[in-house]
């Protein structure tokens, strides 16, 4: 069978796909254990080379998820599963409305109608976010039962994302699964748009012996998880049975309540002796403004009770980050 | 100013025109208390002629709303207020998807586009349903505060729209409110395609003397309002306070809980002695699936608190339907 992943030159696309080589097999549409023999790596720009691949082919695609034409080409077999990743991020689709609206809502149903005209009725697993949580119905505890109040463009078009996965699966038209994310930590590399891109760079700055300007209060609270935790989550949303999951196909995966004081004591208690780069605490206003509108906690009782993964908490995250991109 | 009413030619946009003409002013997008000059009505179809205009300009447009340069020859004025009411209902969404999401999603992101671009920052009043309501997290009470879960695609795209209008006003490209309506009872003329249908058939086919099979159960409860008071709601969201409405503008306008018994037994009370069609119950599987997704109650807190009208039950409605279009 063939993985197409949209987003695939991203921090999660790239993990997934070297996790999916690793395991070198999925449920195939038809419900067997199938070999995997071909993989795609779609994203905006091309995804760095993958080494080993066991066979398995692996494409690395660059173009534009808003072109109807482009996405078809790339969903050319039955026998296809599909993790449609890519998407404009928070503080990027504040800054273009319409870049966001074209990529992550013209752009999802660009990948499931191509989905839709194969006859193998394919699984489309797509990231949600918590960001469709917000506005002035919001409880203190948000979840999968709660109304959603998106108020970024990138939590509209998220929450919008949920709600064709739904009538596209109930239609029968292919088998949708979203995946609802807290912030996935931690990112390695460049800050991104994402307003919450400071949640990784808590981290990862000062571990790379860089200071660190914090641009929210210490007192700020989020939900996190740690990439391989969410990896891992996204396969096993995808191998589900879907009668279990039912005719909400959007379930939150799961994460835990931390604050950016949270995370500096993490940090320090993990790092030792390392050296780290400081952390100033200097508020931005248009990151606050965004971290404002966040659910203060969240309930994962569905994901638990399907059981999805969850890591131990910021200490095993952190260890796992300078395992996989620090001491490298 | 101008008023735009797109379904300009089905019952609720109709109705509205007229209610207009006969108040001949709203409050302008500028805040301040306008004479109406002008009113559009569009629709797949040309809309009946309007007789008494009283000096307003009426113009009958018959076009696709999902085309965009349709949309924006209609909205050509930055002095203008848009109702939005142009869709494809359930039952025919539930028959052809594609087109559902060609005339409620493209053509409300046309609508939403076109007001975007003009300069006067215009109020466009959407309606859209308690259709968004379903699914397994359903509590029996839906309202504001409760997630939607939509199980017809009709409902799906009406969900989005409220999204999309809570996020073009956010953004400030225009004044957007939506009206979440119940069932609008008694519909003049033929049965429409909506899986509701049969909600105003139970009451007009009998009283026009010809028989009527009922397609549901007598004990089916649906949430309904009078057409009077949802034209008259429909006026109030327009003129509200936005600051009032707040970020979520989407609001649930007055309706009440009855069953199909109630409203054979309103029928009744009211007819006296008028020669009636028959009611035969008779199932039809189509139908009762729909109506199996619908809520048992709603609650409508909010709108009672803004002060929008609600009519006082069936028989004020049965009333009011023989006296617009029985007894004429």
């Amino acid at each position: 069978m063939k993985v197409l992943i949209t987003g695939g030159a991203g921090f999660i696309g790239f993990r997934l796909a070297k996790k999916l080589i690793e395991l070198g097999e999925l449920t195939a549409p038809s419900g067997a254990v199938e070999k995997i023999d071909e993989i795609t790596l779609f994203d905006i720009g091309e995804a760095a080379d993958i080494e080993d691949t066991k066979g398995i082919k692996v494409t690395r695609i660059a173009g534009d998820i808003s072109d109807r034409a482009t996405v078809s080409r790339l969903i050319d077999r039955d026998d296809i599963s599909i993790f449609h990743l890519a998407s404009v991020v928070s503080g990027g689709g504040e800054k273009d409305f319409d870049l966001a609206m074209r990529v992550n809502l013209d752009g999802a149903i660009n990948v499931f109608e191509c989905a839709r005209a194969r006859t193998g009725k394919p699984r489309v697993v797509m990231t949600s976010s918590i960001a469709v949580f917000g506005g002035q119905h919001m409880p203190e505890v948000v979840g999968d039962t709660v109304k959603q109040g998106p108020q970024t463009t990138y939590g509209v078009t998220k929450s919008i994302g949920e709600l064709l996965t739904n009538d596209y699966t109930r239609k029968g038209f292919f088998d949708g699964r979203c995946a609802r994310l807290p912030t996935v930590i931690i990112r390695p590399g460049k800050p991104n748009a994402a307003a919450s891109s400071f949640v990784s760079g808590v981290f990862r700055e000062p571990l790379n012996g860089e200071d660190f300007k914090l641009p929210v209060t210490a007192d700020t609270v989020m939900q996190v998880a740690g990439y391989r935790s969410i990896v891992d989550g996204l396969i096993h949303l995808h191998e589900l049975d879907g009668a279990k999951i039912g005719i909400d196909r959007a379930i939150m995966l799961r994460g835990y309540t931390v604050s950016a004081q949270n995370m500096m004591d993490a940090l320090h208690r993990v790092a030792g002796d390392r050296t780290l780069g400081s952390i100033s605490v200097e508020p931005d206003p248009f990151i606050v403004d965004i971290c404002k509108t966040w659910p203060l906690d969240a309930s994962y009782e569905r994901a638990e009770a399907l059981g999805f993964p969850c890591d131990s908490g910021l200490d095993e995250v952190i260890n796992n980050f300078i395992e996989d991109y620090v001491d490298v």
